[in-house]
């Protein structure tokens, strides 16, 4: 590996610890080698791999469909989470967050969105996301990757890493567009997701997404649950950029195994956002144990793919 | 694809069916392409990739697990299921698969196996795996898989199948031997598994094994519900032995893609057992749907692996 394998990020000690991480797991001779079979990559996906402000991009989406419900059913103007979507109330959405209430939000979006089959689902989030763009910058969201990220997906699938997604965000929106995106597989989506049922209709058995959420919900200490669940091992290698990371971050280092753990840093306003609410204990901890802390301003040449 | 490339089945229309199915799937000028991120395969695991006769290997383990913690224990010996397995009533356990009750048994050993943590659940179970023999044919237990279908993964393999292995048995003890016996990595394994915690421990943070089943139990309409959990999206070849897998079979028949669903038969009383009990209404289903019943006395030329 050289430098020019992380061309999108500057050169510096951020750059330096990745690159010198992955040639050390795959030296085969050295001393901190891992066999390709533990090689096991987790990303978190919204602040970490793409875009989360102002609100998730699940959010927007769900802001879209709840609107569509509610303009075909007025009484639902008068119930939430239809009323914020209906009066563009942000903010309602915002204070879960603030209020480090994301399973009471995920859980309410869950409880609105729920009776659409399967199928319904995954043609209405498609339609979606072809032509919404991001209220800031005017992008498709589609293109609110992170660049330098996707370039490091790239860097750890060359080392024969398996690259999982884990995040508190909806599964099954992100496995519509991962392939795309990432070039990771759905199966590799670990996620938060609405219970399905299998239910027998005059077309056929159906998969129907019922009101109640799949527990663990995949945040904070539901990240490690659930990658030992899909996974059946830790990762060696976890990205994260929230509190709701920290036990993935752990589970990496109590791997016994080579590991490396890297939190994003929201520090770039200008080409970005800056931030670090919801993040204070996740950049304490990293700070702390020497964890890699990525500096948006400073590490990363650009923040989006140009176009 | 010639004739060699399953060369422990017997030539006749079993074997031609799925070489058939595998060359219309892959060829990309033809009608029935399918993509290869579509190429999902699913396996039932017991009695469909090795033997489930006279009981499960999952019980085999954990009747010498049990006999062990009532001898260290003698108040166990009077609670099921310890008292069974110190007796060597496996009658008892018997009796719930011929009950169609498997989800009982499945939760009551889980809630008896309870309370040890996975790296201690890991160490015992590989342990008991590296010399447990099987009580009628002598052999160890990961000599019991079916060569015909460990041929048959490959087949699927070198076409760029996805494989997945979606087991009603215990999916931490499948993961465990799964590289070995089949090359199936660790997160393509679908099973029964206890919930998981995520405990704070004085050596660090630690997953502890739960008395609690993970639900939807994966048995029967279990089965599609969680392949869309763990995959995201129906199979196209389903291969299984019970009526536990109909609902699985089902699901890939309703893809819409072209699809191939396979029946394991235990014919074979010779080299294997001969029994319909527990598949009565999925031969019933394969027959009328012309789906594929792979007969082992009459398509396999070896059950097991020579030696």
């Amino acid at each position: 590996l050289d430098a020019t394998a992380l061309s999108q990020w500057h050169a510096g000690p951020t750059r330096d610890a990745i690159l010198d991480f992955v040639t050390r797991v795959t030296d085969s001779q050295g001393p901190d080698y891992v066999p390709p079979p533990q090689r096991i990559a987790v990303f978190d996906n919204d602040g970490t791999l793409w875009c989360e402000r102002p609100y998730y991009i699940q959010i927007a989406g769900g802001l879209d469909y709840f609107v569509a419900r509610a303009t075909a059913n007025p009484a639902l103007r008068e119930l939430q989470p239809f009323k914020a979507a209906v009066e563009h109330d942000v903010a309602f959405f915002e204070h879960f967050v603030a209020e480090n209430r994301v399973f009471d939000l995920v859980k309410m979006l869950v409880e609105a969105a729920a009776g659409e089959t399967q199928a319904e689902f995954e043609a209405r989030a498609t339609a979606w996301f072809a032509d919404a763009r991001h209220p800031r910058f005017n992008r498709l969201y589609r293109q609110m990757t992170f660049a330098p990220m996707v370039e490091l997906l790239g860097l750890l699938r060359a080392a024969d890493f398996r690259i999982f997604i884990c995040t508190g965000g909806g599964m099954d929106l992100v496995r519509l567009v991962a392939e795309e995106l990432y070039a990771i597989p759905r199966e590799h989506i670990i996620g938060s997701n609405m219970m399905l049922a299998w239910e027998e209709r005059d077309a056929g058995p159906t998969l129907v997404r019922m009101p109640a959420v799949v527990m663990p919900f995949n945040d904070g200490p539901g990240k490690p649950v659930n990658i030992q669940l899909h996974i059946g091992r830790p990762p060696i290698f976890a990205a994260g950029n929230s509190n709701g990371d920290i036990e993935m971050m752990r589970f990496a280092a109590a791997s016994q195994l080579p590991h490396f753990n890297l939190l994003v840093h929201h520090d770039d306003a200008e080409r970005e956002y800056a931030y670090d609410s919801g993040a204070e204990s996740a950049l304490a901890l990293c700070a702390d144990r020497d964890w890699c802390i990525a500096s948006m301003a400073r590490d990363w040449r650009i923040v989006f793919a140009q176009d």
